[in-house]
This record gives C-alpha cells, structure tokens and sequence, in this order.
C-alpha cells in the first residue's frame, strides 16, 4: 500500500487533505480551478512536485471547464505560491499542449507519469549513497506526499530499504507546520520505517554527538549553481552537517530545477501569515501584543551541498550546469 | 513594573508558574521541599539562575520543616534536573551555611541578592556590546523568568534600551517548550520592546540575509574553557553566526561557571519525555507509531563564542580559565 498524494479519474482531482493528517485521512474532489488554486493556497496539497502535477491537473480542469483561456489559467496557478519552481513549470507544461492543441487531461497525465518515474529514479540513483549510512536525517516532508508518489528525500531511504539496508531516519519536526512530525512521520510509521521526531533544535545536537551519517532534504528551487531553495530551516542543516563533516544531499525531479536562474539570491522568498508561528492548532502561543516573522523557505548556497540526486543521478553542484540543458526546453 | 519570577516571604516562596504564560499569571505558594523539588522537576520554574535561587529557598523551606539534613535536602534537590549547574550551586551555598550554623534562610535571601545584582552587573557589562547593534536575536527565555529579575540575555538589552539604544529582538520561540514564543515575547511585549517571534528554523535565513546583528544567550552550565551548555537548538544558533560573521555572546552569573569541569564533553545533558515533542497542549502532533528523541540542552564549544558577559565585565573564552577562581570558591 504504497502512498498516493493524489490521482485523477473522470474529471475529478482527489487529493488526500494533507493538512488533516497524521490524525485523519482525508481525500478531497476537486472538479474546478478556483478549487486547485485554493487547495495549493491553502496547503491542502504542498510540496513542489506534488503541486507541479496539482497545477498540471487544475489546467486540465479549467480546459473542461471551457471558460479560462490556457494563458489564464496558468496565470491563476502560478500566482497561488511563489517559490517552488515546479508549480509554473508544471501549469506551464499543459499549457503549451493545450496552446498546440493537444489534450490538456493527457498531458497533465503525462506530466503525473513522469514526476512519479523521476522519484522513483532518484530513489534508485540516490540508494546507494545511503547503503553505507545507519542514521539519515531528514527535513519537511519530501515523501510520497509531496511528490504523489515514492518522494524526493524519502526515495532513496525507500530503495536502499527494499535492497535491505537497516536505515533509521531522524525527523526534524519542521515548524511552524509540523510537516516532518506530521506527514514525513506518517509516511514512516506507516510503511514500519524506524524514526525518531525531533525538534528542529535537535539536530545540530546529533549532528554533533556523531548520530547522523546522511541529510537529505527536497527542494522547491535550485538554480543553475546550485543554489537552492526549500523549507525554512534547510539552509540551517546544511550549515551543521557542513561544520561536522556529514554530507548533505538534494534530491530533486527536474521540474525543481530553473535552469534560467544563475544563482539563489532572486528566488522569491514566500512570507505566510504570523499566525501559523503565534498560535498553534488554533491555539495562542504568543502573547497577544506580540508579531511574527514567518518565512516559509530559505535559500542554501550551493557551497553547502554535497551532490544532488536526480532522475539521471548524483551530481556534484559543479557538474550541475552541463546536466540541465538536456532534461529541460527552458 | 519589572518581572519578579519568585519572592520568599515569611515561610513561604512564591513562584510565578512559567508554564501558564502567557495567557494567565499564576502564582503558586510552595512551603514544603518536596513543593520546591517537584516545582522544578515540572518547570513551573526554569532558568539556570532562577532555578539556583530556588534550590536555595527549597532548602530553607527543609530547615524550617526540621525533618531532613542538610546533606540530604541538597541531595533531593540536585536530583531534579542534571544539566544547570546554578541549582547544585545554589542548594550547595545554603547548605554550607545551614552545616556551618547560619541561618538559611538568611543564606539563601543573600544567594537571591547575589543573583540579582549580578544579573543587574551582567546588564551594564553587556550593554556596550549591544549598543551597535540594532536587532539582536536571543534563543530560549533567559530574561527575568530565568533569573529572578533583570535576565542574563536580556539584562544588557533592558540596560542598554535605558540608555536610548533602539533595538529590536528576534525571538526563537524555542520548541519543544516555547520559552521564546511564550516567556521571552511576554517580558518583551510587557515592556513594549519590539521584536518578532520566529520559528527556529528561521533564525539562520534572518542571519545569512544580514538582519541580525548580534546573538545573546544565556547558559545553563559553562565549562573552564568556555564550551557550554544552553537550551537544545544555541549550539545551531552558534554556528549560524559564526558562519555569517555575527557576535555571539553568552551571558551568565558566577552560579552558572562550572570551574571544576575542564571542558564541555562530559556536561550531562537532560532528555525529557518524548511527549513534549509528539504532543502539543495535550493534542498528538506526530502519529500514534512514531517515537521522538528530547534531548532538553546541547553543548557549544567555547570556538564559537564571541565572549562571555559575566558580572566582572566581558572575558574572551580564552580569558575565562584566569577570571574564574577568583569568583568560585570552587
């Protein structure tokens, strides 16, 4: 019973609610736009690849809904989230087959097919790098759910598992949405994976002590240095790893990468509302009088990087530039 | 209208209960050792400092009830908690006094007193440092709820805002227990200091964009080399600055310097429950399955700081071995 972020059937969506979990398992139908772009708002579906193929799959829909021009409605899916790459390129991609004439509902299947045999490539790529590693840490979620199937991140850990390693996987907890407590633990527990949550402070501590032998993180953004973009608190580990000799890893589909980006510094930064730092499950944290500050990514300099696992392999951030042209029209 | 986090008053020690705020004050009156010991081992108090003042009423309440030693009273309070070495301290200087036929009452209102002048010193020492700088980010609650009165961290930031610095504050709300969110921001919001809470995750993308000029925490046990102990997630806060070139300063009371113990490896470090990771105000976070490690503090090596801000003034790490026996009596 292999995870499913989502799936399509007869002019509906179905996306499991990913805000509900770990506590309930929800699924959603979605059968308009405005209802796609909301759900990718909302969070109700996050992670970049997994809202690449949302957004791929919110085109097909406003083309059966006959009232959205291609451009509109790629422009209505972009706007919901600035910084995953994959949103745009996704939206985009069904838009120059709509544009050309094509069906719109193939493509965006077409689109789902690829991301999924992307991740599960990159399981396989990426396996081996962690055959030697007992204890890898992860940050967010970059599993099934964030990618409709086998992840980003949690590829790997799953194939070298199936090749039957014994990995045992270190969950940063991922304030202020709790996305490693919540959906990378749920994904853990469910197939018996051995983890442990632990608050985001923690992990500089078995950083240190010797306890990580791997990091492994998704990404929203990477650009043509391998600068790249992701969870708030990435760039944290990939500083602590650096400092302590461990190696971090990027695992992306090539629907992440922006090969017209030279470089980190101009990937949009999302700012969320303060209120997902000051309260928490609806209650007040903070006092009353008091502010937030809420960015949702940080950007990690390629320096900080020791390869990225991609569909075609592991790449040094050096090699990155000579790999992209072939895997992306632009 | 300074925040007072304990009194002693004819038999009776007042506490403020820290795990209440922010949304109400509740005072609690605890007259009994056994109060006083389990008040701790709960962190209705916390704070190195605070808790050293503590341990020392806690054994003066055990010499008014006549029924233990003093050898044993110090015992069942060094047994709450390992890490901070202010409540072995505090509980040790009573007990001498109490063994040496002193009263101990009196002995622990002087060890109070000694507490608080040498914030209040740590707070004219400190300022200086501060008054360049113009956001300062702090990690944990080391203000007045952890010392009694004025902080260790925040004492140079409350001297030098009386001195017409402006600054502003970022605060690490500091999972798994939000001593920032809750304790930090409500002294900060009560003397209308502006700051932002952040998630910790944040504090490096805040760092690495230039918006943080200076670091300040407190300790709970500081070693003759200058490595430390401090609330989990300071050690990645260290590292942070030092990679982005911010000061890093670590404030504390002679309570808090540890002079026997040559350096930070074998400092004990508390692992709490693992509940306080997986729940939140009673309500489960992470799956049923899933397990969560809780270490309560991390070591920082003395290479990452900047200096230290003791009542004498600001000592390099390099400096401390020689400034130490002149204030420890060992």
């Amino acid at each position: 019973m292999a995870v499913r972020a989502l799936w399509y059937r007869a002019g509906t969506l179905f996306l499991i609610d990913q805000r509900e979990l770990p506590a309930r398992t929800v699924v959603r139908r979605l059968t308009r736009l405005p209802e796609v772009a909301e759900a990718i708002r909302t969070m109700m579906v996050r992670g970049a690849p997994a809202i690449g193929v949302t957004a791929a799959y919110g085109m097909a829909l406003a083309y059966r809904q006959g009232t959205y021009s291609a451009h509109r409605a790629a422009e209505i899916l972009r706007a919901t989230r600035p910084t995953a790459h994959d949103l745009a390129f996704g939206a985009e991609t069904v838009e120059r087959a709509w544009a050309a004439g094509d069906d719109p509902v193939a493509a965006a299947n077409r689109f789902r097919a690829e991301i999924v045999g992307e991740c599960h490539a990159i399981g396989r790529a990426g396996a081996p790098l962690l055959r030697r590693a007992r204890r890898v840490l992860t940050h967010c979620n970059a599993g099934a759910l964030a990618t409709v199937e086998w992840g980003t991140a949690l590829a790997p850990i799953r194939v070298a598992r199936s090749q039957g390693a014994r990995l045992f996987v270190w969950v940063d907890e991922t304030r202020p949405l709790l996305q490693g407590a919540r959906l990378t633990a749920w994904e853990l527990a469910r197939e018996r994976i051995p983890h442990a949550v632990i608050a985001d402070n923690a992990a500089g501590h078995f950083l240190s002590r010797g306890e990580v032998d791997a990091v492994i993180v998704g990404a929203d953004r990477i650009a043509r240095n391998g600068d790249f973009a992701n969870k708030i608190g990435t760039y944290e580990k990939a500083v602590l790893a650096r400092e302590n000799g461990v190696p971090f890893y990027v695992a992306a589909p090539w629907s992440t990468f922006d090969a017209r980006r030279p470089n980190g510094r101009s990937i949009p930064i999302e700012e969320r509302a303060e209120e997902e730092v000051l309260e928490f499950a609806g209650r007040r944290i903070a006092p009353r009088a008091s502010h937030a500050r809420n960015p949702a990514f940080d950007v990690t300099p390629a320096k900080y990087v020791t390869a990225f696992v991609t569909p075609s392999g592991v790449v040094r951030p050096s090699g990155l530039a000579g790999v992209l042209p072939q895997h992306r029209s632009g």
